[in-house]
Order: structure tokens, then C-alpha cells, then sequence
């Protein structure tokens, strides 16, 4: 029995997802199905990227992840399956998987053009159904990769956005989403803050909307309702939060917004 | 192993969708529950109806679909399950069913009404737990749709809307809803455009929310960043959508607006 | 096969639910997982209990139910495993069970403390990944509730609120929480109802939020479309709702808001 996962950007409320679901179980009706989020904000190729990628690993090895978020559909982006050492991706070629190609450079990339694999007609509004969809669930079925089209070697990727040291030694990374908590999860991991802190006695300071936090806690719990905090989140990336709140509320943040990191001496 | 469907207005919040899948998993153990929207606005039946119809098909043969949009419970509005060429349907009968039925002259209606196929206790107020639920499940477990209760010939159904022509010759139709993305589906098809174009050197002019639109295309990648496009929808229906952007706050429209429809000498 | 739900308040949008999934299905491939809900108000401990224990009862026996509604992650509270006589409970020991131990007082609470059961690396911000829903996976598999960790007495729970007679024989209760159709859902049940109204000819007059209600009705339906009214929703609790309307929204009311019910005489 395969697991397919769905990460989408198109909300819950219409049907589509239920369409993709139908497609899938017609072609593989053993298939477990598995929503990871259909509530990316419309377009945005790299939060689906993160999340995707952040959940990722905690499938079983052999799961399927059906990514669509697809701003170019009908245009001519190809449409891509990708085999991991841990899984497969299916979704459109316009950078949904840059950080699984960034961890996994051996990753086997295949255009799916294979019209068998397919639904009859192809709309051009709606891969994700009429492609990603009939794709995934075939590779349920044990469909080779090779099957679904030729290999290719140039799959599009986004610049992965990695904090760089200012003149006045800060480092400046960035907000790459907030979460449903109003959390911010930043570009800035533990190992990055381990070199800016060097073997010493010193502290951080972190700049972040017009606001100063001072060092790291360990947990939301340690902060006072309603405290702006900084803390290493679940999936090992700088987050600012608020105790009990929501900090891209608080700060008026959100995507993109520059977070800046200072060392101190340890008082 | 038999699939259910399931389309309410209940939201996700509330546990009421759980409860409904609880009773089904209590009597199918087998069922494989799909969701197809929980956020329909709430009591609009129409809207429902389509977004069902739209995504039916795709499911395999022998499908049943429970729909709980049910503004009429605990009155004398009664309880329907229908076999079609396709599948099964399960909900109240106010017109849920209404373009399955147009499609599928045939269909088999029956109303529930056999209490030994119903939880013990029928509230007043929440049949999607009580009726619903236990009538899919029933069906699942291979229960004969005679069983449930008497065939009935009457079946409670909505005027389809359909575009109609004016006195100078445009055609008048309506938005249907408006998706996540903000696109608006319309009561108009690709068959009745071809009608209206006729054989010759003809295009198009769409006039909707005092905008007006020139032409159809292809896909929504083919319009500039925030611009108002027309296209042929992924359920075969005129869509208005704006490029990259929210068709529905950007014309300030939603269900029922009317759209016209103009031919133009093509330049 | 066994059946886990999962209610918590982490929203949609961001893969955590997913990766709970992910969790649950490497170490018990075959789960069959529910959703009851992810949009529990943040925090919000008292509405979780609530709408999982309305849920509950309507789940096969030997249901594995996963809550987690978790402001102190990362503190000292403890990890908690139920059985009930119906099935089981795991999550923070925060009060989130509270309604369950009180219909149940022989229900067996384990300290969830054997790291063996849980993922490797623990971080101090997901116990929902790292503790909950391995220890939930493993219950299904099997595993002993007492292999989990040592049987606690004292598991923390809230004051379930009871209404209260006041000086002048009227009863004050509370609403709970508001659902997805803003009905109030409120803190009378029909026993309280009874014993306020005696055996006479009398009749209930309800004030909430600067309004009065007249009487109960016995469903939605009753009401002309935007009228308030009230009536015993299917968890037997009071609710005060507007027929196609909203009545969280219109009273401006909420979460442990006071209502009262007085007696008085039938005309």
C-alpha cells in the first residue's frame, strides 16, 4: 500500500482537491492519501517548498509527494517527477523542490510526458488533475520512472536564501513564512547562529520589525503572555514568536522581511 | 472497499464532520472517506450542487456521495439517496442532487425513511449524524437502496440557470460562485459560446461588474500580472479570473451577478 | 485497524498535522486516520475538550483519539495516556481530557514517560511529532498502556463550569464556545432545563447579550430566517443561534459569556 501526500495552493472549499483524489483513487485504489496543506498562499512556490520539505522526511520511506502549486499551468513548464533517496516527488517544474535537489544532488529528475500515464484530455487550467494526479497514482502502481518521460538534468530551482555578514559583522537573513500561529520561521538555522556566537562568552541580539530581542529561549512557555521571543522551532530554524500571540501580527511582517542578528558579550 | 464522499457547510471546526465519520466508521469499517469540501457557504445549496457535479466523475464507479447542506433539517423535508449511472447520493432532498439528475434522467430516487438503517435517535437538528451518515454507511455495507425506503418520483430540484438571449442579441448569464482563487464560474459553456460565435470571423466581448473583457484565452499564465481574463474553466465553464490575482474582490461580485456575453466582428 | 483521531489547534496551512501523520503511519502503517479538528482556537484547552468529548462517543470502541491543544510544550506538564471504557486518550496532561474523567472516574491515566516509544530527539516545541503521536502509534500496534509510563492519580483537570441558581431563582450559565455557524453552544443541558421549568405549566425566557428569548424551539428551521432563537443542539446542549444567521456575530458574544434562564408563567 503507497502513501501519496498532497501539499496544494488550492484551499479547501472548491473541490479540487477531492477531484485530484478521485483522479488518484480511479488509477490506485489501495492508495493511502494524505493531506500535508492545500492552504499555501496562492502561488507561492517557495513556502509550498519549505513546508513540503520540512514534512517530508517524517514519511516512510517510498511515500509519494504530490506537490501543485502552479502558476504557469498551460504555459510550457514541464511537469516533473523526481526520485530521493527517501521518496518521490510529483508537481510542476518551477522550483517546488529546489530544497529536496539542494539535500539530494544524486536525486533522479524525469519530465513526465508519457500521454499514457495521463488523463485522456489534458485542460490547460488544471495539471493536477489531468497530470500530477494520474502520475502520482501510477508510481503507486509501481510504474517506473523512466515510464513517465525522459531524465533530465536541468530541473528549475529557486536561490535558496542564505543569511550573509553585513560590513558592521551583523548577519542578515530572512522571514521565509509565518505559520498558522503567526510565527515567524526565518532563513537563519542553529548551526549558522553556533558560527556567529564562536566559542565565547557572548549572547545574540536579533533586530526584526523595528523590534530588539535579546538572546534565545528554549521554549514559547519560557516568554510572558504577549513576549516577543526568539527561539529554535521545530524544524531547527530561528523562529520569532509571540508568548500566547502572533508575532507577524505584532511586528507587521512577513515573507521576505530582513531579520538581523548581532553578537554581544554575555552580561 | 467502498469509497464515501463527503460535502457539508459544517466548516472544519467544530468535530461535526468527525462525528459524521465516526458513525459511518462504526457501521463501514472498511469505507475510505474522502472529503470534497467542508466550507461550503453555509446553506448554499446551489453552490454545493456544483461543486459536487464538478467533481463526481472523477471518482470511481459505485461512489457514494453524502451531502449534508441542509437548512431545512428537523422539518418535513424529506431524506434522499439516489442511484445513478455513476454512483450513489446521499442528503436531504432540497435540491442538492438537482444536476445529477438532470444528467441522469433515470436515476433511481429513494427517500429514507426504514429507521432500522438510522441511529437510535434522530435529533432535530443534525440528520448528517443521524440519517445521512448511517444511510451511506448501510449502502456501503452493500444494503439495497430499496431497503432504505420507498422509491419517490419527485424529487425536489433547482431551475438550472441558463443563459438567455436579449433583445439585442447578447446573452445574459450568471456567476454560479466564485472559487478560492477568487475566479468566477459561470453559468456559461463552451457549447453555448460556440453558438453564439456561430461559423464566421467572430469574437467575443464580455461584459461583467461594469468591466469589460475582449476574447477568451487559453490559460491564466497567457494574461499580464492582475489582469481580467476570460477563459475556459477545468469543468468546462466560462471562468473571469484576473492573472496572478482575485476576480471576485477585484469586481466586487459574487453568486447571481449577471455576465453578457456580445459578439464582436473579429479586427 | 485501528482508528486515530486527531483534534488540535495548529491549523491547515502548515504541514504540522502532516507531520504527525508522517509520524503515525511509519510505525503504524496501517492507522486509519481522522481529522476531528485543526482549527481549535489557539490555546484554547476548554473548546478542544469540548468539541473531542462531543465527538468521541460516536467512534468505535477502542478509538485512539490524539489531542493536542499545548501552550506549556517544552515545560514541566506531563505527557498523558488514557483508557477509558470506550477507548483511548493521548496528549498534554492539561485538562484537555477533563470531561472524559469526569463521565469515567475509573478510566486508567499513564504518565507517558518511556523513551523508547517516542522519536529519538525530542524538541522542546512539537511533542505533538516527538511524543503524542509516536506514543498513539505504538497504542496501536498494540503496545500496553503501562509500557508507556507509570499510572498517575492526579491527571490536571478544569472546573467544568455548572450553571448557578441565583438570589432571584433565575439559573446563570455560560457559553462554552461558538461554532463554525456562530451558534452559542452553552453550558445548560435539557436536565437543567427540566428541573428549572418543574412539572407546571411553565415557560423559559432566556437573556443572552442584551436580548431575550421566549421559549425553546425545536429546530432551526422553526425560526424566520434571522430571528434568535433557542434550542437543545445535537450534543443535548442549549444553543442559541439566528435561522440562517449568526448569532455569535449578532449578540457580539463568545467563549464563558453569561446567559440566564427564568421561569415564567405560560400564557
Amino acid at each position: 500500500m503507497s502513501i501519496i501526500t498532497l501539499t496544494t495552493d488550492f484551499g479547501i472549499s472548491d473541490g479540487y482537491v477531492g477531484t485530484m483524489k478521485g483522479v488518484i483513487l480511479s488509477i490506485a485504489p489501495d492508495a493511502k492519501l494524505v493531506d500535508i496543506s492545500h492552504e499555501i498562499e496562492p502561488q507561492h512556490i517557495r513556502q509550498a517548498a519549505y513546508v513540503l520539505h520540512s514534512v517530508a522526511s517524517y514519511f516512510p520511506r517510498g511515500t509519494i509527494h504530490l506537490a501543485v502549486v502552479d502558476p504557469g499551468v498551460g504555459s510550457a513548464r514541464r511537469a516533473l517527477a523526481v526520485r530521493t533517496s527517501h521518496g518521490f516527488l510529483v508537481g510542476p517544474d518551477n522550483g517546488l523542490f529546489t530544497l529536496f535537489l539542494a539535500d539530494d544532488p544524486a536525486a533522479e529528475c524525469h519530465a513526465i510526458t508519457n500521454t499514457q500515464y495521463l488523463l485522456p484530455r489534458i485542460s490547460s487550467t488544471f495539471h493536477g488533475r489531468d497530470v500530477f494526479a494520474p502520475a502520482a497514482a501510477h508510481l503507486a502502481n509501481g510504474v517506473d520512472l523512466a515510464d513517465l518521460g525522459p531524465r533530465i538534468g536541468d530541473p528549475v530551482t529557486f536561490p535558496v536564501p542564505q543569511p550573509e555578514q553585513q560590513a558592521d559583522g551583523s548577519w542578515r537573513g530572512c522571514v521565509l513564512y509565518a505559520d498558522h500561529f503567526g510565527n515567524l520561521i526565518t532563513s537563519v538555522t542553529e548551526e549558522l547562529l553556533q558560527q556567529l556566537l564562536g566559542g565565547g562568552r557572548h549572547s545574540v541580539e536579533i533586530v526584526i520589525g523595528q523590534q530588539c530581542i535579546s538572546g534565545i529561549r528554549r521554549t514559547f512557555a519560557e516568554g510572558a503572555p504577549g513576549e516577543l521571543v526568539a527561539l529554535f522551532g521545530s524544524s531547527g530554524r530561528l523562529e520569532i514568536a509571540v508568548t500566547n500571540g502572533n508575532a507577524a501580527r505584532a511586528l507587521n511582517v512577513g515573507s521576505d522581511s530582513p531579520i538581523i542578528l548581532r553578537r554581544v558579550q554575555e552580561v
